[in-house]
């Protein structure tokens, strides 16, 4: 049981409410540091929920008792039936068009993103993807140029019009990072870093999630659920690959993931055919699939020399073959009676 | 290195170029009870080949020597570079048309099977699955009707015209089973079952092969290779799922191994979205991703009445379900520039 | 519910129990073709058990009715709770002290087994292990040596008094294996081969039982009771590794295997080090732990000459570090209040 | 090839050093904030490699310049042959004593922590393991108690003498938990949190770098890597266990990795049983066998109480239940030469 608070409840509310919980004889569990005040009372058994729902529901400064049995409970389409639609720089995403995020891996250079970034624009792409801090599995490796990559970023913004998104690893990088993202992208290594979950939960910007490579479906719903009860509803999930015993692929494109997800919650899904096939001959296919599927749009990698990238290069598209992707993707949308984003 | 001699090559032949390969200094394997005898050379390096193709082509009864580099060689798309298309009573697969493949996860009776055969006749299906001999984990699960089921299909093709695919387990069934079958499935469970392999590959009827819940996909085409280097080239390869631990699912769909074994094969290449995902609610949404990742078809299970089913109740479509499935596959089929199969 | 005829219990007492079963409501499963009838009887509702087991015991020819939860009867602790203790040989299996099985992965010449065996026995081993048939991924790899391999490992087991473990493909080498070996073995890849297993549980001999590669612990004791419910309970499960994602190592040894299989079933648990950890250096750490676990003994690959293996040379010892393997494991069988078998 | 600089190098050495590597045509990469400056000179082909190193090994302030090719390198065996020894408040860890950290995975009480501890002395165990902040998938979960839990570790330390080990799930807490602890524990899900990792880099305590449920051991070693390069070395690793496919246990003890880690680095390795297995009952088999297999010690879940455990309480032991572990495990631990830690 989750005794949601009012925005702005007051602190003497929120006591009496947790009072009256422990006087019920449960132990309440107020999460540090909510902005909107969330009171779990876990342990309830069935007979007693009418009871307790009535009894928390009448208390001062409660917003709703919610009785969902999922672990995930503000994410759930059984708290919010109706899909939930995320609008960010003029694109909205989870309504009826496919909408498509493209761009590097990393960002390199400032050239290299603003030719990147018409590219996506030509090819009917709506929002930009950069990374400016990669985490990457050795220190050894290119971690990204940091606060100039975002310089790069919102250059290219400015010429397109092609909102960002970019990569955060660390909450001390939020004062520089929301200066220049639209909307945050949390990696696949840290959708399990509550903390970082927590702070961006107390921004108001979309939080796009992706999907830990051994994540369970409903750990992610968790995980969304570490952003929404801050108080940020605005949360994109994004299957990205499982990890895969095959060496085919870099990843196990999981396409089972989208319809589950798109069942379980109200939350726009996205799916990575980059990373999750790993391989830019099978990029174009395991896209269409993911539309197929019911996803509510991509994120891509381009690059416009993926020869030379400084990661990730052997999955990227470039130019025209992200164009082809987009011409493809586009019929398949139209299959599944969805059209591209009229941006 | 593989030499494969010629059809009906004379047993003199074949020890003449026994003889030759030992001279060289190599073991030659020869596996045995195939007809068209193909010897393997292995352990040759790159120096040495010119050479030796030069030297074993010229011998008698040779029809060609390959130098494939994968551990599959007939299988493979640079043995065999346009896309196979097996023919089976009138209904091509492989070609330009979508194929799909529905029926029961088990033959239950008389009247289910002929009315689930109308149902996927009525609904754009091409041929009828049903199994008779079933591989059930439990020795005190149903096993299946056996002769009665085959009987039971065999009536339903005479009255829908579909051919009919059915599994077959052992060896010993063959004679039973050939009587009745158009293609022979081999089980997840049997994918590595080589004698059954082998037996198959000296018959004359396609074999739908799926992929086992933790092979590779060179181990795929591995066992496709069993079958093939019988004789036997007219094998069917069929994604149905691999080993999940998110327990959302009843498997994972690989679906990244469509578009893997398109370009790695030759063969045709089909998705059982019906396994792969495992419940009935999200097997429309996956057909669809198979066809849009590349597919040339799939395997559905239909069943008039899941909830009452002996087998796999939980993941079957109704007739009317199938029927909203092909319907929505089509456009599918159609936004990838493939039609429905004109049967 | 599973009602477990007499042995030999006449056809007409079988028929009587199966038109009992249907008087009452349900739909018996009589499996085919075995020796020792078995009914399943499923859907049994608990308020109905105690009736019907007074009813079905009560009938003529019925030596028992069980009504274990699990989904596998004959091989859980629930259904006998001592530990089974199997005799091959004058060696006894899943006793106090721990056996060890050596033996090269393929029988690849007289010298080769005999060197071998006199190695395996000079170590402590109390059995020869040795592939006569193997399955092997490829059709184009070394497929064994087939009856002359039996014969070779017969005259090793003449000079050195070691039981035979062999593996089994096909029922139609029953006749010719069962001349020579002590024990069946089956492999990883035919654990679902049910097929096989019925065959097996047929005989008089005990089998060896490997794990597939992806199946669940429930699952290896269903396939157990395949072969125990035929009428032979000389099953010995044998953990031989799970497929794994990192390619550290060739699989991944399920250690947690030991401890459940010995808590759930009654039946002998073996390691197989070589299998499941992959590379010769890590086997004897690996080998360790199995017993430590709790592995009633191990199967280990040895071979003169590994750099020359026609298969698996990589992971198997050589004659000197068996001896080694031997006397670390000997230490740890001691710590764990287990000797080595006193043969 | 890696330039590590001297501890303190000033600036203008780094700068030289930068400067030599673009003139030489290479792009360095400095990991910013780095105390221990070390640059990564990727790309150098073999037939530079030798003229290279004397190059910049000629350099003010450069300590050494390593070819290791792992990806990674400070934690190789290669960079360092012998084990690295841990000592913290007078316990050695890798050292010739098997040393065992046992407490509750949540610090709940005063009362619960005390008794612990005191059990965890008696019973042989050498440090004292407890959760302050605890990372939990779901928000509505206990959380841990914080600063309070810090300070009654620290009053169970002054009473027992035994060190404390406790987690840390943000840089932010570094301040409040370096004040208590003695050992940082990096839990799983932290794995890949650069940044954190590269905090711990630049403390004076060990850390405890538990493995990601999907990661490959050479990314472990690669977060090793992070920490190691920011001038911390003391980092010990420990297994606790993978994602399983099988529900018959929490996770898959990869009971491989102890002598893969052994073998590939210095550093000392430890097992959780308590989180591999995840059930009381086979926590004791699993870790002789960690040990068994060259497990240099054991974290393991002591709570007086399990069964009112606030979190994980069906995996810990109770105070005789770790006593009786402890007498088993010593007895494993001198089969293989090596002795309960002095303390």
């Amino acid at each position: 049981m989750v005794i949601i608070m009012q925005q702005g409840a007051a602190p003497e509310q929120v006591e009496a409410v947790i009072d009256t919980v422990q006087t019920q004889g449960f132990t309440p569990f107020v999460n540090p540091g909510v902005e909107r005040k969330v009171i779990a009372v876990l342990g309830v058994v069935d007979s007693q929920k009418v009871t307790l729902v009535d009894k928390f529901e009448s208390l001062e400064g409660v917003e709703r008792v919610t009785l969902i049995s999922e672990p995930y409970k503000l994410s759930s389409r059984n708290y919010h039936p109706a899909d939930t639609i995320i609008e960010v720089g003029g694109v909205t995403i989870g309504g009826p068009d496919i909408v498509v995020i493209g761009g590097p891996c990393s960002v390199e250079s400032r050239e290299q993103v603003l030719e990147t970034a018409h590219a996506v624009k030509a090819g009917g792409g709506k929002l930009l993807r950069g990374g400016a801090f990669k985490p990457r599995s050795s220190p050894y490796s290119f971690q990204g140029l940091g606060n100039t990559a975002l310089e790069f970023l919102a250059e290219a913004r400015e010429q397109t019009g092609l909102p960002i998104v970019t990569e955060i690893l660390d909450p001390d990088d939020l004062p520089m990072v929301s200066e220049f993202t639209d909307v945050y992208q949390v990696g696949a290594r840290n959708m399990s870093n509550f903390r970082l979950l927590q702070r961006l939960g107390r921004t108001d910007k979309p939080v796009l999630l992706k999907r830990g490579p051994s994540a369970k479906l409903r750990e992610m719903l968790q995980a969304a659920e570490y952003i929404m009860v801050e108080g940020n509803h605005r949360v994109i999930l994004c299957e990205r690959g499982i990890i895969a015993w095959d060496d085919a692929t870099r990843n196990t494109t999981d396409i089972n993931a989208i319809p589950v997800l798109k069942q379980w919650s109200h939350l726009p899904v996205l799916l990575d055919p980059s990373h999750s096939v790993g391989y830019t001959r099978w990029v174009t296919p395991i896209a269409r699939a993911g539309v197929a599927a019911g996803a509510d749009g991509l994120i891509v990698e381009v690059h416009p020399n993926p020869s030379e990238a400084l990661s990730d290069g052997s999955q990227a598209l470039k130019p025209d073959q992200f164009k082809q992707m987009m011409d493809q993707v586009r019929r398949i949308a139209n299959a599944v009676g969805r059209g591209p984003n009229a941006g």
